[in-house]
């Protein structure tokens, strides 16, 4: 079959809608300007109700990783320590973070696809009490599972530790509490939900962090969360120069977000989910992450004997449809499909019948177009 | 459900590709220069094909109709007679052109959905053997239905009469053969397979129907085809101000297309066709146009009891999904479905999805996820 039009349902990037693409090819302009100004202030301000919070959320010329380094290298000192949750990839990086800067990493280890458990935070602040943080993800993007935030914030809001939160698949996936839960550094980035072209990075800190950061004398520059929070806050500019058409994009896509109203945008993604769930499942295969399973990427386990990196590389190069394998353990045996952003229920259709007909090729069986019925039964039902 | 993501699937216009669109947004330049004439001939080149002539193919700054009124009067002068296959509505438009010019129209009357038989052709030249010219469509979009364009030019090709063909869905959409078949003046309009906004259209004349426009006397200016043909063949320009816009998207379009080939483009289209005709059947409906489907729209009665106008606007305005309702005769007993251009057969999935929903709303039975059940099934056996 022709690939002449292409899919794309990777875990970030996303597509890119066509307002967005269009706001971002507007003139560059420079960005100690009142004009920059306002736009930055109106950026910052859509993304508040994205996190859930009334702090002050700082815009990074960066990708996630460097708001991750931000909050590693903000909140904490050489030397000191911190508990992260290791459950896949990205929290794993936490510890790579805290490593490369002197400070010691206290590791949680979670079965990839499991959620962690509260307990096991509480467990870790036990046995190493003079941590000054805990470092996990929202939605742990390689295993397609979501921790419990706000369960895990319950228990460090009750002491000196810190909680910092990549949000990075969470952020305009599903609702996000960061002042209700008690969430001291929450961060994203703009090639998820945000549905922009990666180069941006959000953060945003708690009072009790931004007291830890102003008083942190850790070595940093570009990511010094001082200077942007007093470029951003009080100057109305930023420290150092901004991805300007990145801004300029964000605002088109959050006008677009806060447009169909983030009630819905959370709902479209819980259908697109549940529907991609069903397709799996009508095909036969299973959940890597069944008790907790993420809003925005599903992934979805091959059969023993199937390479899931050839289901990959068959719905890309011969069909046209782009989806992700596993990565190290992973690797061969999961297929991750992403839901974000501009995207709506009907593509999902897409992406199962293109599924379906690799997995046949394969050699697996199932009944014929099980999944697209799947995807069908699951829209008709929201509508 | 939110409709956040639209989705376009009317017989035209259709949605323009990314890279046109960008190739569209090239700085305008001026239409009397050597990059200019460089753009105009590579697309009249590259149209050649589309068409399957070897004759110049010629571009217009107007839609379909001028392209259409263009064919009248360079062919015809007042007075003159023609006959013209009236099947649909835009069969019923040569019948006004040639009206609004001081021409007898001999109507051939087509039952809605029904191909003319070339022997309704031949009668016609029989009985009115002062005829011209024949107008006809090759695949008439009003009722989805196609025309029999070769063997009615086997019948025309042995008389003074010349063949007028309306390719408006048809070029791009499957294979035309102007010369082989011996059609006389072929034309079409950018906003359907060439995947293009409207404003420009295409025409190509025979050898015969050249020398007949060399001499015709009819009052014309701006359609006056000899004048456009020494522009464009001779002096590499247009007579008049050109889209030039449009002319660089064409450019880029039949690159795209070339780049896929022709083989691929048609049995992509024929594979969406067979797809949204499976999906119809498999919801229980039928095809107004059983016997000669076009390629390029797909025809859909609803049941009685049913307002097609009403599964248009559900469709439409609850799921984001466009598709067309029926004109005249046909108003509130037609569902159209477009598949031209810049679609996959995946995207049929979403169509036949939508269309089910309402038609469930609607009150209409059958045997849910049906439809994209047909159209998965329908895909499978091309790759």
């Amino acid at each position: 079959m022709s690939v002449f039009k292409k899919y794309l349902y990777t875990p970030g990037p996303v597509s890119v809608p066509p307002e967005v693409l269009l706001e971002m090819a507007r003139p560059i302009i420079h960005h100690r300007t009142p004009e920059f100004s306002a736009a930055l202030d109106s950026a910052r301000e859509r993304m508040r109700p994205l996190f859930g919070t009334r702090q002050e959320v700082l815009l990074l010329a960066a990708s996630g990783s460097g708001a991750m380094e931000a909050a590693v290298t903000n909140l904490l000192a050489p030397g000191e320590a911190a508990i992260f949750v290791n459950g896949g990839k990205f929290g794993e990086r936490w510890g790579k973070l805290l490593a490369a800067h002197g400070m010691t990493g206290h590791e949680v280890k979670v079965e990839w696809g499991r959620p962690v458990r509260p307990e096991q935070i509480q467990e870790a602040l036990r046995s190493h009490p003079e941590s000054r943080a805990v470092f996990m993800q929202a939605s742990e993007t390689s295993t397609c599972a979501i921790h419990p935030v706000a369960d895990v914030a319950a228990v460090t809001r009750r002491g000196e530790a810190l909680l910092v939160v990549d949000g990075i698949t969470s952020v305009g996936v599903f609702e996000q509490k960061m002042d209700d839960w008690g969430v001291d550094a929450f961060l994203t980035g703009s090639q998820k939900a945000l549905m922009l072209p990666p180069g941006l990075a959000m953060i945003a800190l708690s009072e009790r962090a931004l007291q830890r950061t102003a008083r942190n004398r850790t070595p940093r520059f570009y990511f010094d969360l001082n200077r942007e929070l007093k470029a951003q806050r009080d100057e109305h500019t930023t420290a150092w120069t901004p991805a300007v058409s990145l801004i300029f994009g964000l605002n088109k896509s959050l006008e677009l977000i806060h447009g169909e109203t983030l009630p819905r945008v959370y709902e479209r993604h819980r259908v697109m989910a549940e529907a991609t769930r069903a397709a799996g499942m009508a095909l036969g295969l299973k959940l890597i992450a069944p008790d907790s399973p993420a809003p925005g990427v599903t992934g979805l386990l091959v059969p023993d004997g199937i390479d899931s990196g050839k289901i990959v590389r068959m719905m890309r190069d011969e069909l046209g449809v782009s989806v992700q394998g596993g990565q190290d353990q992973m690797k061969g045996r999961l297929v991750r499909i992403g839901h974000m952003g501009y995207l709506g229920p009907f593509d999902m259709l897409t992406a199962a019948s293109a599924l379906e007909i690799a997995l046949a090729r394969m050699g697996h069986r199932f009944t014929a177009g099980a999944g697209v019925a799947a995807v069908h039964e699951r829209i008709a039902r929201s509508v």
